[in-house]
């Protein structure tokens, strides 16, 4: 029996997790589980689930969930209440999905109690890559991935022979505006964007998925969880979303993991690995009826956010934070209709260009440049 | 430094083992080879790489050879010289690269004298796949696929959760004959059959992979190595020769291996399991340049030899020895024009209904069978 807490419940994420508990309730427990604004559908979980503590948004939600448990648990809110799940005594694993940098500090919090970290949220990787690692390995804590790609690479590294690792290639589906040109972006409704041709996903990734900065924070999140420089990392365009990603080594051999887009598949990889279990509600794939798979060269003018991230990457120091926390904002500001499609791309790129870039940044460091960034961009708003 | 003996050093995989002895000679040295027909290559590659040891087809080469040496080694000959060089005590790998069922008796003895095996001489595991796979377990030694479908489903399975192995997917690029209906392969030539599109291979397995009886060997084959039952072992068809072969997990998960079609990278890894080595004389893959993959259903009524190896692999007993046997003596009368292409397939067929089954046979009974089997397809040609 695995012992979950499960950071951001009711996303997407958090829902699939759910099913996976639902799936094998003689594997896997939900002990703390945290979730936010759906507070009717997070209400819903917890009776289901039974957790022995809850963390909501607020004093008020908490007061809201008490009246409406039909079990006995403690409910907690709040910035300390997600560290509160993150490190609850009984888990042995924590699935962080909730989505933006709010999900750094409990991560941390998590590595020092030991816990195995199921990596949904990538911002954390992102924002303090090196902090995170450092500290996963004095606590000799495995950081495994959920992204599909990242599990991708993951499996494909599996039993082979590390040392001789030549490159990590990302696949790309190209998302909601792959068949446009940029000309064609400026005046897409956050309605299409919305639309990701093959994978189902929350608000915010689907809008990253469509600008590429989703790929761009990938390729940052590879390079820490791998431990791989920029250079040896690569993005592929694959629109369809069947090779999930590869690894090529010194031999030229390349090793691949492959499925039906369905993000249980690496979320239960996360909770079961180094073993396997059924999964019988997800898809098998049939490659004679997909019959092609196509692959194209990224084109990093038309992708300007992918081009950042590696940009920011590689310059390293507080540039991805800057680069994360500039991003959240301008889709934050697109989906709420504030701004358009392609001033996404321009005020990410104006906040790196703003920024007095510092190296070896320290948490607080890290904590000030985004909420200078933050707030920097909100400026630009106006 | 791993030292090696060579059974069958002048043909395609021979001299491209060789290739990759040459390339690493810190790595990999040959101790002890045999070659046949080919005296002139044979002869510079021995002066070459001097191995200790030599074996050769006659008494009348052993002469040839001995007078042509530059350097001071034993030279033997005939079936009992293959065996000498493949249990050569200084040796830890036994390369067996003889083409047809020769090949079987020298992998037994090596495997009671504890060698590793690398095998790209199926007809060995086709005809007594069980006989050498009960040895191998008994003596503890590693059976290591060199062909590239097994190669591929090897490096798909290193670190996995084997016990959650749901299907081994074979790849198949059609061989030359693909696009091609069975009206078509009536008149073919021989050397329409020799023009493989992805691979360059010896003549015996580009006739089978156009007939895709070489398929129908390597499913066999993946049953014996791998221990997977027939019905989890699918074959897809694929024309450009990339995904090399895959294993589907319970989780729906698919690990592949992926390459630029080189004989040199199965080989060495089967030489370096469970390290990898660089390969720089490989081109590595790149999927954009490449653009598209494609995969098919196979038909059987197509590709019979593919129907009757199932069949005979499924039946068990001595079936797979007589469609191994009849397939070898078929292959010949059509390289030496005596049958055309399509009769290949009527041959195999009447040998495989004219045998009386034989369950369990020891190693004295298959080899009756297969001179039988011989014996009769000959007659038939008549």
């Amino acid at each position: 029996m695995k012992k979950i807490s499960l950071l951001g419940a009711t996303g997407s994420i958090g829902t699939q997790t759910l099913d996976l508990v639902r799936l094998h309730p003689e594997q896997f427990q939900i002990v703390a589980l945290s979730f936010g604004r759906n507070l009717e559908l997070g209400l819903k979980l917890v009776n289901e689930f039974q957790p022995k503590l809850i963390s909501v948004l607020s004093k008020e939600d908490r007061t809201i969930v008490e009246q409406q448990l039909t079990y006995s648990a403690k409910v907690t809110y709040g910035e300390d209440g997600l560290t509160e799940v993150a490190t609850h005594p009984d888990a042995t694993i924590l699935v962080n999905a909730v989505i933006g940098s709010v999900g750094l500090i409990p991560t941390l919090e998590a590595i020092k109690e030991k816990k195995t970290i199921a990596i949904a949220n990538k911002e954390t990787l992102v924002t303090a890559g090196q902090i995170v690692m450092n500290l996963a390995e004095k606590y000799e804590v495995d950081i495994l991935p959920v992204d599909s790609e990242h599990s991708a690479i993951f499996q494909s590294l599996v039993g082979q022979d590390q040392s001789k690792i030549s490159r990590l290639i990302l696949t790309a589906s190209g998302g909601s505006f792959r068949d446009r040109n940029r000309e064609e972006l400026k005046d897409v409704t956050v309605k299409e964007a919305l639309a990701h041709p093959n994978w189902s996903m929350g608000a915010k990734i689907t809008i990253d998925s469509a600008t590429m900065m989703n790929k761009g924070l990938e390729v940052i999140e590879a390079r820490w969880l791998f431990n791989i420089p920029y250079e040896k990392i690569e993005v592929i365009l694959h629109k369809e979303s069947i090779i999930h990603s590869m690894v090529e080594y010194d031999d030229t051999s390349v090793m691949a993991q492959l499925g039906t887009p369905d993000m249980r598949v690496p979320i239960q990889y996360a909770l079961t690995y180094p073993y396997r279990l059924e999964l019988p509600i997800s898809k098998k794939l049939n490659l004679w009826e997909i019959g092609t798979l196509h692959f194209n060269k990224v084109d990093f003018e038309r992708y300007k956010c992918l081009a950042f991230a590696y940009e920011a990457g590689k310059a390293g120091g507080t540039l991805p934070t800057v680069l994360n926390a500039a991003n959240e904002v301008a889709v934050d500001a697109f989906l709420s209709g504030r701004v358009n499609f392609l001033e996404i791309e321009d005020l990410i790129e104006r906040a790196l260009e703003a920024h007095q870039n510092i190296m070896d940044p320290d948490l607080q460091t890290i904590q000030q440049v985004d909420q200078e960034t933050r707030r920097y961009v909100v400026s630009l708003l106006k």
